[in-house]
């Protein structure tokens, strides 16, 4: 079906452990329903002749696509010309000692094309919905999967179909419709966009990038995880900290640093640090407690992780428990505030789910679980620019002056 | 007075012609004035030998600090860490067959930093406030200059203190009060908080990041003149079309695509196509009339352009004209209607300064200025997210429904 080689072997099913073939629209494990997610499996032993230490120095691509050796994505297939990934690493050692760290980087993904990490999983679903013919895609999302799928949608040509909650931020909706997206906005939860976006895709015959379901999507995100890995080598950090709310972004940075293990690329594992907002922390409590997951009503303003139900659960705590790594809480507050705190010591402005892994390292500095040598990689995943609402509840007024001298001066004089 | 050596031979005012050595606090031409604009002059011969294509071609850097040779920078010099330019080159050949040219590319500068162009100018801006051990930079601005020296400033560890009009948008102001800048909202006009910033930054000592009156700013703008030469080499487009507000951009570019000549890079340069907003054309009026340039009320929603009293008119008539060019105007609709356009054609979703020069193509197109063999850049320089309210205007409404499919289905049969 697909008409170009990959190194792809087959599917595998988190549940059960049966292998499938690839085939069209094959979402999850047939034999296990929804809770049946796809893993992709590669030739490794084949891609480390194509992709290792050597060949990535050699490599002038500035994108994801200088990992095709290791993507679901045939060599020859229509790609999307929008430069994607390659994000920024940043280093802030002055950073790292005022919070008591032993080093901090922020994986800058705020600069992808829409302005999220979730542009690296939309690449690799328009793709698909090419190869495969497709026209069509949809997609529920609390916002940055949709606009992320609206623009990769528009650059090669496809129509996109988006179910959004109608409480998600105006700048993310408006960034779709200007897009070009058909957007239905859902007068109910997240949880109910999700599932009427599922129904319509079958029923309307459209390819679904919901990630959860679909397994090429978290191949996409693991594509930060790869280049945290080709970016720090043998020089990797002690912990990797990222917001989590339907957890596939956090396997799918899990399986891209194994990935650059498996290929020889770094030598050892960072541990995970999985943050959930306070309001939506259902993984949290069930890694806590070692029970099954209980869906909790979604309450945070960290939207992009406002998931009450999440769909990638079993990956989402395998990563984690397999790092050696831990899931903490923090409350919105605790993000709102992160948003200028880390804004004022890099540059890089956020959205509330882009700093709350940075709240969970304070959190997690504070309670001991992360030491005061320890290096720690914090991804901040979206740009901040995507929910200015947020962002004024953290900071105050400007100065309204005259256009007079003495104005200026009495604000200052006033501080 | 500098650390470090740069190539810099001195600085030559564009009014009378005389040449000043570099020294501190040397903004505009002593013996002209505030219209004694300063240019930076380089020992080309010299630099030539560090910066060829064969160097080029070498160059890892992925960042504006591959052009050093050319930049006022000195070598070792502390910069700025946040990822800036060599920002994509985007080839259209759907969109210019559509639009009936020979080509379309964009330059896509909405991907700088904190969203925009000007990012380029605050990073030459900070750079030297710091070379010359200043801790607090001061500019006036529209919205974006101020949003990128905020973001720069807050990288560099250094204060920033901005002088906006009280209109500019929400997102650009929140913005950089995230990034921690003392800001001033002046009750009155761009050119009331310029004349008020200029007052100010002589009274406080502060260093001037005004783009009109310092000199090493337009250096910053140039990069992308620089990127784009490097990026095309001797398969140089026709035509490049940019909006124009101060000047200084559409000034800068044509330096860096003149050096890139000058350092055998190119072989020939692009015309320019100069594009303004009706409600602020003074810039156009002069070029279209010949006589010398007259003030206007500015009234345009492009608010990055939204200039009555250009302070770089000398530069940028000169550009136009050595380049074989023209300006054109269009109007706040043409501009609203080339967001969704630009963005549904190819994915890049721009503020409405920012697809001002696809709006000025199309009506340069339809007079026939531009043939249908031409193959065109345009400069997209500010994010579109920067703006939400103009981009809201452009487009309709979600089609709000109750999670069911049979809303679904009605929905898409209404389309």
């Amino acid at each position: 079906m697909l008409k170009t080689r990959t190194n792809v072997t087959g599917l595998r099913c988190v549940k059960c452990g049966k292998h499938y073939d690839e085939q069209p629209d094959l979402y999850t494990c047939p034999a296990c329903g929804i809770e049946g997610i796809l893993d992709v499996e590669y030739d490794y032993d084949h891609a480390k002749g194509e992709l290792n230490k050597t060949s990535l120095a050699q490599d002038q691509r500035q994108s994801i696509w200088r990992y095709l050796p290791v993507l679901p994505v045939g060599r020859a297939s229509r790609l999307p010309t929008l430069q994607l990934g390659m994000t920024p690493l940043y280093h802030y050692p002055n950073f790292a000692r005022e919070l008591g760290l032993g080093g901090l980087y922020v994986k800058d993904d705020t600069r992808n094309p829409t302005g999220s990490f979730k542009d690296r999983a939309s690449a690799i679903g328009v793709t698909k919905a090419a190869e495969l013919g497709r026209d069509t895609i949809s997609v529920a999302s609390t916002g940055n999967a949709a606009s992320s799928l609206a623009g990769f949608a528009a650059n090669m040509g496809l129509r996109a179909f988006i179910f959004v909650p109608e409480t998600a931020p105006e700048a993310k909706i408006t960034q779709l419709l200007v897009y070009g997206a058909t957007v239905f906005a859902v007068r109910g939860s997240y949880d109910q966009a999700y599932y009427l976006a599922m129904d319509a895709a079958a029923e309307f015959g459209w390819y679904n990038r919901n990630c959860a379901i679909n397994a090429y999507l978290v191949e996409g995100k693991k594509t930060c995880g790869l280049e945290v890995g080709e970016q720090l080598q043998d020089d990797m950090a002690d912990w990797l900290a990222v917001a989590v709310g339907d957890g596939c972004t956090i396997a799918g940075i899990w399986k891209g640093l194994m990935e650059m293990k498996e290929l020889g690329v770094l030598n050892r594992l960072p541990r995970l640090l999985g943050v959930q907002a306070e309001g939506a922390a259902p993984i949290y409590e069930s890694f806590s407690t070692g029970q099954p997951l209980k869906p909790v009503p979604a309450n945070t303003l960290a939207d992009s992780i406002a998931v009450g139900q999440p769909r990638n659960t079993t990956k989402a705590l395998r990563a984690v428990k397999d790092s050696g790594g831990a899931y903490v809480k923090v409350s919105d507050d605790a993000i709102l505030s992160a948003i200028p705190r880390l804004a004022r010591a890099t540059g890089v402005f956020a959205e509330p789910a882009g700093v709350t892994s940075l709240a969970g390292v304070l959190a997690a500095r504070e309670s001991g679980l992360i030491g005061p040598k320890d290096r720690v990689i914090i991804v901040a995943t979206g740009n901040g620019l995507k929910d200015i609402k947020s962002a004024q509840r953290t900071v105050g007024k400007p100065h309204s002056v005259a256009p007079a001298i003495e104005d200026v001066r009495a604000a200052l004089n006033q501080k």
